[in-house]
């Protein structure tokens, strides 16, 4: 799956990701109004709502980039209804042959961890047969627990050729409370990158290990010494747009072959609409407004690339 | 909800909380069997098992005991049908009048956290409909993106008056690996320790706070400094039993008058009758083995804080 993704951030020539994290307050009214009528000012209609809303945006956005990434916490406030929509958001994208990292930030002790891993990324037994929950291609991962936390992730994913996006340095104001601690006079956040490092030469793919890092755009200096730190490592950065990250930041986190960085941007591609720059297009035409605000992101990063 | 809760404790004079942490296998044959012949061997047939499983025990142990602590990735790894068990069992152990404390180990940044302590806490906003998603009584949280990350849930707890653990020092092995690490010369745990406490300042009970925190059983001498940083902290203390920790170890987590600390025991409970010592109630009368194993484990911890 990593050596897919891969691929396809060089077919699309954008090594981008849109993040599929539907606030309510984000879905065009004619949404919400079709899925309440249908099912009422219920979870249930509010599911309805976000499944609908990410269906449209997806069907526009689908050709331009390799990967999306759904936030399980904006499926799991709308409880077990909210849950089936992030499972049909994630079959929906599959069949759009789009790479899907489940950001679920899981994370737990040995069997714990197996069983995430499982639901998310593997298979369960029933009896006699074989079932998947969720069925993602790469979930993001929790460190906080340590080898013993990360290790039946990693195990998982190799029997089924599936990856981890690891949190390293966070995107947040705050991430530097505990994550940038110096430890013997270096940055947790670097320790955090080393083990990424190892545990991903468990894992190899072709150029890029299976066992990926999170390191926030919000933070380019230490995303510039982390892709020292870690070399084979793909790094997914959340960040852009809305939380202040831009092209010419990002540089550094990717290598020399201008690969090596995956750029995340949630809000500012899904709520596009809202904003002063897509205005133009409406409530109604919301998906096209995503699609011009992921050309706008793809440009901006390829600019960045090429006059580095 | 954390007066509640050591009210709870102080009545049934058991600081002992039964995690609700089912895998398949140890689902007795006859539940399973009945579960397959009605939804096959399916990720609902799963479900179905575990939480027919659930409520057998329930219906033995919730008057023994003040609290159950669901793990949900057991629930998460069969996927919706899984998450549908796990919000069926939160919602029987209310109708016993238990405290649920749902450990999701959560934790990701502002309004992600914001949306993952909404649906686990507290209310969403669906048109002019407010509805609750998982609506446990506590949620387990991970600290790893700091402040950020942790105040929406805290928000939410102060709305709701319902509480948190902090993840400080987790039970496993390899725990040490990034919580142990020397910052300025004291462990991490610690920091996050100080921290649980300044946020438990912002949101007191009459005598805990709302913002509890995870020691393991199995780090007694950890136990015993946090429970000086940490004073006016309930401590959820995992790993008894099954992960090694037994009463006499856990004295020092709790203050001198014999709160301060609630104990978990998940397998040791739930697959008692997989026990030698409990093997005489067989597969048929396992929720019978597990009543026995809870009374054990409050004589085994009542003994030791009343010896020390």
């Amino acid at each position: 799956m990593i050596n897919k993704l891969i691929r396809k951030i060089q077919e699309t020539n954008a090594p981008v990701v849109v993040g599929l994290d539907p606030m309510l307050d984000y879905v065009p009214r004619q949404i919400q109004q079709k899925a309440f009528d249908e099912y009422g000012e219920t979870l249930r209609g509010a599911a309805e709502a976000i499944w609908q809303f990410n269906k449209e945006i997806v069907d526009r956005i689908y050709d331009l980039v390799p990967a999306v990434k759904p936030q399980i916490a904006m499926y799991e406030q709308f409880g077990v209804e909210g849950m089936e929509a992030y499972k049909k958001t994630v079959d929906y994208c599959h069949q759009r042959d789009l790479v899907v990292i489940g950001d679920v930030k899981r994370g737990d002790i040995g069997s714990t961890s197996a069983a995430y891993a499982a639901g998310h990324l593997g298979k369960v037994r029933v009896g006699g047969a074989v079932c998947s929950g969720f069925d993602e291609d790469f979930a993001t991962v929790n460190p906080y627990l340590g080898s013993d936390g990360v290790k039946p992730f990693i195990e998982v994913c190799k029997e089924e050729k599936k990856g981890l996006f690891i949190l390293v340095k966070t995107s947040n104001p705050s991430s530097g409370e505990f994550q940038d601690q110096l430890v013997s006079g270096k940055p947790l956040y670097e320790l955090v990158g080393e083990k990424v490092a190892r545990w991903g030469e468990e894992h190899m793919g072709d150029t890029y290990s299976y066992v990926g890092a999170v390191v926030g755009a919000t933070y380019p200096e230490q995303g510039k010494a982390l892709r020292k730190v870690m070399p084979n490592t793909l790094i997914l950065v959340p960040g852009y747009g809305a939380q202040g990250g831009r092209g010419k930041d990002l540089v550094h986190f990717f290598r020399e072959d201008g690969l090596g960085a995956i750029v995340n941007s949630s809000r500012g591609i899904i709520a596009a609409y809202k904003q002063e720059a897509y205005a133009r297009y409406g409530e109604e035409r919301f998906a096209e407004a995503s699609r011009a605000a992921v050309e706008d992101m793809i440009a901006d990063i390829r600019g960045a690339l090429e006059t580095r």
